[in-house]
């Protein structure tokens, strides 16, 4: 869904080719070569990887699967945009970041919200100290999903849970406002299929700013997000992973910034792909791979508290290395 | 100050007369009751308790005195209401009810925001199950208040902290959503004087309810409440322990109920007090003392992960008997 979203979208970049697609079978790349207009269809990763005329893949697969495909594109020095979550976990998240390096590639986990008009602002805010220092964060994303045992939300096999899937859009935020946590506690419902129906952490930070962040597939939450500061605050507005606008509060002044953009949103992030690029760059300052593994890091201590283990957790790096050879 | 206001605000009643008022000197008595149209004035809480033509005290001292002061009052056959935090800690809680019960008197905690017209709304969308599951509740109260080590606010030896004077409101709505906890999680920050400036707590119910609280006296946070039901949601808008009205979200639909009433709202818990009264009731059916024992137990079980300690925690109930026969 999200591929085919982000393929549509790049219609509006004047730059970049979408030269080719592949999938797990000859059919599925067909399928949505034909939908997406794209001629070049491969039914295999290892086909795609093995094309001289790709430059840089987006990897959309599973979350269960991005480390070992995004390692063999790497592998096969390819650029590498991959879907977020990242990694099932961080000893996933670190391997392919020592492989980027090796092979001196770009990598880049693919958190297009970080690069929307409304975030693009917040960081402004940020990085100016307009607001003054930040003390607390209030943010949501669930909703209300039919449960499906078989479906990747529900599937422990496919990285599934909110946290991953959708609690990673507020843990990304408190990152960008917050920097490293020095506290994380959380507490989840598990369901019949062992992951996290709904999880809520709590993160402290250095200097004592406060993060509640909440993820749920079986409520509809509020879905926005609140910074309090010390000299005003901030409102990021439902759908939080998707501002249209953003509010800024100083004093008793509240300033409605329009936010709005042509598109989906998810082309932001390919931009930021060519412009690294063009700079010989091999992370994004945006998103860099820092952030991408303290995330994971702090997504693996959420999931140890809860009670959350996939079986990539059992594994260990080496294993998931070997998988992706086949 | 909220004594004044509370005393203000009865002049809407039609019933039950300010008879006197106590102070801890004669002159801060006098001073009240000039202000407040109150002739007759004690210099001292036994004056008041011995005083035959009181049947109710409404005790409005500082937090660390609730317990002695109530627990007098109560020995003395006065029937009391006694403003929140009703105790420092679960053990004061439950010799005030003891006492109560030996003496067979009425006793509530003054959680006047649970009687406002908003939360009447609130409570008969629970008892009626009319959003099926309550699933999520975010509630925050923080305001950004001058440092003063002196202010009772700030100060341990008076129960100072944001959880206790602030925080009390989202979790009495907590246990109004969701009944008892069976997980309570909390963070904080500390501040020069000890006590917690800001924190945040996560409570886990049966079922998977989970509830994001959080209270601050350094950072103006949202102070509004939003719960998510597996069929719809609800909004109590800032300032959340004083609403003025409700949303309730059902499907597409957003019916905005509105709550104002006249006055500022204490007079609607001294209305309950009658009510039970009338009925020879000692305990209320709103607001249950088997709610604010537990409320009691909840801010302990917070205290001790955040690492806030009162001198009545090591006292136990006994020294803060004798202490009250001075």
């Amino acid at each position: 869904m999200i591929a085919g979203a982000f393929v549509d979208d790049l219609v509006l970049l004047t730059r970049g080719e979408i030269l080719a697609v592949a999938s797990r079978t000859l059919e599925r790349a067909q399928e949505f070569g034909a939908q997406h207009g794209i001629e070049r269809c491969h039914g295999s990763y290892e086909e795609l990887a093995a094309d001289p005329e790709i430059d840089i893949v987006y990897v959309a697969s599973p979350h269960s699967r991005h480390a070992r495909d995004t390692i063999m594109f790497l592998e096969a020095g390819k650029h590498v945009l991959c879907e977020k979550p990242f990694a099932l976990n961080a000893h996933e998240a670190a391997a392919m970041v020592s492989t980027a390096e090796l092979h001196d590639r770009f990598l880049m986990e693919a958190m297009w919200s970080r690069f929307l008009p409304a975030n693009t602002r917040l960081r402004e805010l940020l990085d100016g100290n307009e607001l003054g220092e930040p003390l607390a964060l209030e943010a949501s994303f669930g909703f209300r999903a039919p449960f499906d045992p078989h479906h990747r939300l529900f599937d422990p096999a496919l990285g599934g849970g909110a946290l991953l899937d959708l609690g990673i859009y507020p843990l990304q935020l408190d990152r960008l406002v917050f920097g490293a946590p020095d506290e994380i506690i959380a507490t989840a419902h598990l369901g019949e299929t062992a992951v996290d129906e709904q999880v809520a952490v709590l993160l402290r930070h250095p200097g004592g700013g406060i993060a509640t962040v909440s993820a749920s597939l079986r409520a509809n939450l509020p879905c926005d997000a609140r910074v309090s500061f010390s000299d005003g605050s901030v409102t990021i507005p439902s759908m939080m992973h998707w501002p249209q606008s953003i509010s800024i509060t100083r004093g008793n002044s509240t300033e409605h910034v329009d936010a709005s953009f042509e598109g989906i949103g998810l082309r932001f992030q390919a931009e930021e792909v060519h412009r690294c690029l063009d700079a010989g760059l091999r992370d994004s300052s945006t998103m860099p791979l820092a952030d991408t593994c303290a995330l994971a890091q702090t997504m693996d201590a959420v999931r140890a508290q809860i009670g959350v283990t996939y079986d990539a957790d059992l594994h260990g790096h080496s294993r998931s290395q070997e998988d992706s050879v086949e």
